[in-house]
C-alpha cells in the first residue's frame, strides 16, 4: 500500500434488498430478505471477504409514512433493528467493523453508550455509533410528542448527548480490570472516573458498567451536513458520512470540514470525510446501464410518488399521470421548500417527466451513481479519492447480496492492484483498520 | 414423555462467573469471562447440549454502589448488556430461547417492543423478555432522576408499558407480508393495526416496524411477587420467575398465583412458575458440602458486607470483625425494613457470626439450594415439581461454566431417565418448546 497518501476506506451501507427502491422486485431475488439473518449473514462475509472497513446500518424509529399505498408498495417498511442485527453478525465475523445508528434525539444517553460499549467488546473493538436527530413527525408519534423537534433544538439536545455518550465511554481506564483472584482484587477504583454530567437536557452521574474495548471507544459516525452538524462532527467524529452529488459539491464540503477540522487544532486526517457512492457494474458501459434501467423500469409508480412526496417536503403529484410533465400549477406544501425548488429546477429545465425526476430518487437518494465498468468504477473512485472529494466511500449496492458480490469480485481487486485499498487486515480492531490513532491519543 | 404431567422447564440463569459470589477468586477459571463472548458461547452451546428451554440474563443499569471498597472486590461490577449480548449468541445457537431483562422505569415501550421483536425476528422465535421495574438509586442517577420511583408509581407505569409493548407486538398480522414481486405488492394494509396508544405514562402511535416472528411474540417474564407484581403477571406474562427459600413459601407463592390466574379466567397452565434453584453437584453429599465451603471460603469480608448492607436496606456492620456476633445495638438505616427483620431474626436465633450471615447470602441470594449428588438433586426438583411448588427452574450453577457442565452432565441425563425433562428439542420456538400455545390464542 502506498506510503504517500493512506489508503481508500470502504463500508458497506447495509439495506435488505439493495438501494435501489425496486431492488426486491427483481427477479429471482430472495423472499423476503429484510428479516431474515442469514440474508445479512452472507453480505458480510462477502463484504468481509472483500477486506471492507465496515458495514453501515442506518434506521428510522418506526413505519416512515401513514400513507397505505406507499406501505403496500415497498418492501423497507418492514426490518430488524440495528443494533441486535449487528450484535448477531459480531459473531459470525471476525474483522469487519460494525456501525449502527442511534438518535439522539429518541434516547438516553445512557443507554446509547451502554449498548454500543457492548457491542463493542463483544466483536473486540469494531463496533461505531452512527449519530442522528432523526428525521421526521412519524418517529416523534412513537416517542410521545406531536412533532418532531426543529433543527436547532435536536443539535442542541445531540452536542450535549455526545459529550455524555463520550464521557461514559471513559469510565473505565483500560488497566482498571486487575482481576487478582489470589488477594480477592478484580478492580482499581483509581482507574475509574465518575462522569457526574449535569446539563441542559441530562443528568447522568454514571460511571458505566462496560469497560473500555480494544480499541478504546467506539468510532463515531455523524452525517450532518449544516453547519451546526459539521461543528458536532469536528468536535466529536471520526468519520463524516455525507451525500454529495457532483464532484463540485463533494469537493467543497470536503474543504469545508478539513478546514473546520484543523481551525479547531485537529488533525484532518484523524477525519475521514465517506460519501455514499452507488456503483453499477457491468461487462460493458451499456451493460451497466441496462442492469439501472431495469430495475427503475420496477418501480411502481405509488412508490415513485411516495419519493417524489418525500423529497419535496409534501407535495402530493399522485394525480398526474408518471409520463406527464410537471403541472404547470404545482399543488402547495407545508414542508421545506430548499430540496424542492433543485428538484423543481431541474425538472423544468430539462423537461423531465414525474417518472424521470422520481427515478432520480430511487437509486442513489441524492448520493453519486458510479456506472460502468469495473475499471470504470475504480477509475472514479480513485479519482475521486485523489481530487480530495472523500477519504473513502460508503457502498451502496443497488441490489444485495449481488451488487456487492460485482464490487468486491471486480472492483476491489482492481483497486488493489493499483495499491489504492487493502489486501488484508492489517489492524485488530476497526479503528486501526481506519489508520485512526487510539482514543484520547 | 408422560403425558399426565408437563415436563419439568429448566432455565440458566446466565451471570458471567456464576452464581457464587466468590465464584471468580476459585482455582483455574477462565481470565475476566464476564466481557468474553467466548465464554458465554461456551455456556450457550452447554446449555443448548443439554436441551434447557432458555438463558435468562438479569441486568442494573449501571454500578450497583459507589462503595468503592465493594466495587474493587467484585467480578460483577462489569460486564455486557442483555440484549446485545443475547443477540450475539442468537446467531451461535439454534434452539435454546434468549431472554433478557429489560426494566420500564428507565425505558420508552418503543425501544423496547422493537428490540426484542428484532431479537425474536434473528433467533427465528425464541426471544423473551424479561419486565423489570428497576432496583435503586444508582439506576435513577444516570436517568436524570434523584431518587428511584416508589414502588406503587413504578408498577403503574410498568402496567401500561407492558400494554404498548404487547400492542406494538401485534402490529402485524402474520399474513400482512405479501411479497409479490411480480405485482409490487409487498403488504396488504388490511394486516397491519395501528396501536394509536394515548395514556396516562406514554403516547404511542406505532405501527412497530418489526414483523411477528415464527412464535408471534416474544415470551414475557415477570419476577415481581407482590401483589401488583402478581396481578401484572397474570394479565402480561408466561413465566414468573421467583425467589422462594423453602418448600412451604414456594408451595404458597404457587397456589397463589395459580389461582389468581384461574381467577382472571386464565388457563393456570398457560403461566409457568419457576423459582430460581443453586445445585451443588458432588461425587458425594459432603463433597457437594465442600465444593460450597469452598467458594464460601473465598468470599472477601468486604464484599460479605456489602452484601450484608444491601440485604438489610443499609446497615453498615464493617466496623465489625467477621467471626464476631451481631453487636447488640445495630446500626440504624434508612432502607426497607422488612428483609432485614427476617435476616436479623435468623442471626439472633441461631446465634450467626457475621461472616455465616453474610453466606447466606453469597450463592443463592435467597434462592434455594439443592446440595448433594446428582441423584439428590434430580430427587429434589422432582419432588418440588410434583409437589406442586414449581412448574421448572431457573437453574443458577455457582460457577460457570462448571456448575452448569455437572448440571447438564449429570443431572439432566438422570432427569432424562425419569421422563421429566425433553431428550431433544420438540419445537421449533421456545413458545412451542415451553408447551404454550400460540400468542393471542
Amino acid at each position: 500500500m502506498s506510503t504517500s497518501k493512506p489508503p481508500i476506506r470502504l463500508g458497506l451501507f447495509l439495506l435488505a434488498d439493495g438501494h435501489h427502491v425496486a431492488a426486491w422486485r427483481r427477479p429471482g431475488r430472495r423472499h423476503n430478505p429484510a428479516t431474515d439473518l442469514g440474508h445479512y449473514l452472507e453480505i458480510a462475509r462477502q463484504a468481509e471477504a472483500g477486506f471492507l472497513d465496515f458495514l453501515f446500518v442506518a434506521d428510522f424509529l418506526g413505519v416512515r409514512t401513514t400513507d397505505t399505498a406507499a406501505i403496500s408498495h415497498s418492501a423497507r417498511t418492514l426490518g430488524l433493528e440495528p443494533l441486535t442485527l449487528l450484535s448477531a453478525l459480531a459473531s459470525a465475523t471476525k474483522h469487519i467493523g460494525l456501525i449502527a445508528t442511534a438518535s439522539t434525539t429518541y434516547n438516553e444517553p445512557f443507554h446509547v453508550a451502554r449498548k454500543f460499549a457492548s457491542l463493542d467488546l463483544i466483536s473486540e473493538g469494531r463496533a461505531g455509533w452512527n449519530l442522528v436527530t432523526s428525521q421526521n413527525d412519524p418517529e416523534a408519534w412513537n416517542f410521545g410528542h406531536e412533532r418532531h423537534a426543529a433543527h436547532d433544538s435536536r443539535y442542541d439536545r445531540a452536542s450535549e448527548f455526545a459529550d455524555v455518550v463520550l464521557g461514559l465511554w471513559n469510565s473505565w481506564q483500560p488497566d482498571a480490570i486487575v482481576d487478582d483472584a489470589e488477594n480477592g482484587v478484580f478492580l482499581n477504583p483509581e482507574g475509574l472516573s465518575v462522569l457526574g454530567h449535569k446539563g441542559h437536557h441530562f443528568s447522568v452521574r454514571g460511571p458505566l458498567d462496560i469497560a473500555a474495548s480494544p480499541q478504546g471507544r467506539p468510532i463515531v459516525v455523524q452525517a450532518g451536513s449544516s453547519d451546526t452538524g459539521v461543528a458536532l462532527a469536528v468536535r466529536t467524529a471520526d468519520i463524516v458520512f455525507t451525500a454529495q452529488p457532483s464532484a463540485d459539491s463533494a469537493k467543497a464540503f470536503y474543504a469545508k470540514v478539513k478546514s473546520r477540522a484543523a481551525e479547531a487544532g485537529r488533525d484532518p486526517g484523524s477525519l475521514l470525510i465517506m460519501p455514499g457512492v452507488a456503483p453499477v457494474i457491468g461487462q460493458s458501459r451499456s451493460h451497466a446501464q441496462e442492469i439501472k434501467d431495469e430495475l427503475d423500469a420496477l418501480v411502481h409508480p405509488a412508490v415513485g410518488h411516495h419519493l417524489l412526496y418525500n423529497a419535496t417536503g409534501g407535495m402530493d403529484l399522485s394525480a398526474y399521470p408518471p409520463d406527464s410533465l410537471l403541472p404547470d400549477a404545482l399543488p402547495e406544501t407545508n414542508g421545506s421548500k430548499s430540496r424542492q425548488q433543485v428538484l423543481l429546477e431541474v425538472a423544468r429545465r430539462d423537461k423531465l417527466t414525474i417518472r424521470q425526476l422520481y427515478l432520480m430518487l430511487a437509486g442513489a437518494r441524492g448520493h453519486r451513481y458510479v456506472i460502468g465498468t469495473a475499471q470504470d468504477v475504480a477509475d472514479e473512485l480513485e479519482h475521486m479519492h485523489q481530487d480530495q472529494q472523500a477519504d473513502g466511500f460508503n457502498i451502496m449496492p443497488l441490489t444485495l447480496p449481488e451488487g456487492l458480490g460485482d464490487f468486491v469480485g471486480q472492483v476491489v481487486p482492481e483497486l488493489q492492484r493499483r495499491k489504492l485499498v487493502r489486501s488484508a487486515y492489517e489492524g485488530r480492531t476497526l479503528r486501526e483498520n481506519l489508520g485512526l490513532r487510539p482514543a484520547g491519543s
